[in-house]
């Protein structure tokens, strides 16, 4: 009877982030901060945002090519714009045998899919999506707590080795996150009602405001419309990715602000009352129970 | 050469609010804060809310009759969900022939229009809506700065009599607020896209979200949808007065998401990129010109 299994596994003696923007940035600050003997290995595109990451001290060491990264790390994060996360993968894993990849992609299938592709990664790659960011990107703003109470949605493919799936969560929650594991189909569907459709509403709501109108904005406005500052290349890479379910959750709210119009045309007052109702106890209903 | 229309007016000593919720509350205490010797009349419906009021100090005085807080007050602001103003403006205004009357409602020109057909009150009566609030309503979260740095837009009918507009707005000035002139129906045709529309399309993306769903939610969500916790009677109520513009505001939406759809089942991401761009510019760009 061993108790090995329950044994919590160390942190990572060492941590490959490839691609420092906000998340990767953000990874390497929260080990910093919680585990500061784990080694930090950055790896980032531009050379500017390298020489960030080692001056400010947000990583050990930088490198000039990912598989530099990889070589020297038990565990790889690939923080790309989630359009980059698979290739990046792929192009580095050979550098070593026995590092575990996972991600921070806003969307899970078609990396996923992408990764089955190669079974020597597919072993070792354990697909995750924090759900935490902001509409502010950029080494600049990553930020140490940025996981802390956040959810991680951890979407095994069923082919990774025993025990890695297990690894990766530690590897989360070591940074503060709770993790709920589901499909990669399954994680796609729920964030395109409760990420990527909203994104869209948020930018359709902006869309709306020409100048004479922006005068006459308040919080309200600025709330709903917050998240439309974000990228808009990452965005539209998002809505790409995910293309089957956006449009699903498109359709359905394009029905659904049908049937409102309806009812203010048809001067039905307790019937938009009922559909503002229906919103309001959802949202609600979320403050009892999300995580995030 | 006189001088006296540039003399800053003093501020009045004597206000009564009609309805004491979220914004009449905010009223009193303002004027609390910043004009202690102004005598301060309270009104509600409700004599645990007049309780309240009087209690916390919030009023210096409650009464039982919207007509009796009238007949003591240089300044009257009509503080009731937005499909009773003009009722209440027209069942007290007789109580005092001198005193002038504000509101605060979120629509202008049912409001308006209803209070034009009484001479005797559209003589003294100057519409406003304060573009201030919260999701949460009521008393307890009436706040003394509120108005502090807000847009408050007067909407004249153009029959008040010579100097009560600029009281008016020297009122709401006294209060900390910024001032934007414009009419009835431009402020109606504005506020649907600045306000009605993004509040019905924060309680777009609180519907799409199911059970299952709500673990999975963000911050970008919880933004996007903090509005939709608002009342829902007092938005039904919004909606019901501006109709029309709301209609307009929701057809167009409804178009714009269409046109979206459609790039998005097209595959073309270069053009959803660009509908991103054009609101994450709108959304910036506020941040430079708005005053709320």
């Amino acid at each position: 009877m061993s108790t090995d299994t329950h044994d919590p596994a160390p942190f990572p003696e060492s941590v490959a982030v490839l691609a420092l923007g906000l998340l990767g940035g953000s990874v390497l600050k929260a080990i910093s901060k919680r585990f500061p003997k784990s080694r930090r290995i950055g790896w980032a595109r531009s050379s500017a945002v390298r020489e960030i990451a080692l001056d400010q001290a947000i990583a050990n060491v930088v490198v000039d090519r990912p598989e530099d990264a990889v070589a020297q790390a038990e565990v790889v994060v690939v923080a790309s714009p989630v359009n980059t996360i698979a290739e990046l993968a792929r192009d580095s894993f050979d550098a070593n045998p026995n590092a575990i990849f996972t991600d921070v992609g806003s969307t899970k299938k078609r990396i996923v899919t992408e990764v089955e592709r190669h079974p020597g990664l597919s072993q070792r790659f354990v697909a995750a999506h924090p759900i935490a960011g902001s509409e502010k990107g950029g080494i600049e703003f990553a930020d140490a707590d940025l996981f802390q109470d956040r959810t991680v949605v951890v979407t095994p493919s069923g082919r990774e080795t025993a025990g890695h799936v297990e690894k990766v969560e530690a590897f989360w929650m070591g940074l503060g996150a709770q993790v709920v594991r589901t499909s990669p189909t399954e994680h796609d569907r729920l964030l395109a009602l409760t990420s990527h459709l909203p994104h869209l509403l948020a930018a359709l709501a902006s869309r709306q405001v020409d100048a004479a109108a922006l005068a006459f904005v308040g919080t309200g406005w600025r709330d709903t419309t917050r998240v439309a500052a974000g990228n808009a290349d990452l965005w539209a890479s998002i809505v790409s990715e995910n293309r089957e379910y956006v449009l699903q959750a498109l359709d359905g709210a394009i029905g659904d602000l049908q049937r409102l119009a309806d009812r203010v045309r048809g001067g039905d007052d307790a019937a938009v009352r009922d559909w503002l109702d229906e919103g309001r106890d959802r949202r609600l209903q979320s403050d009892g129970e999300s995580r995030a």
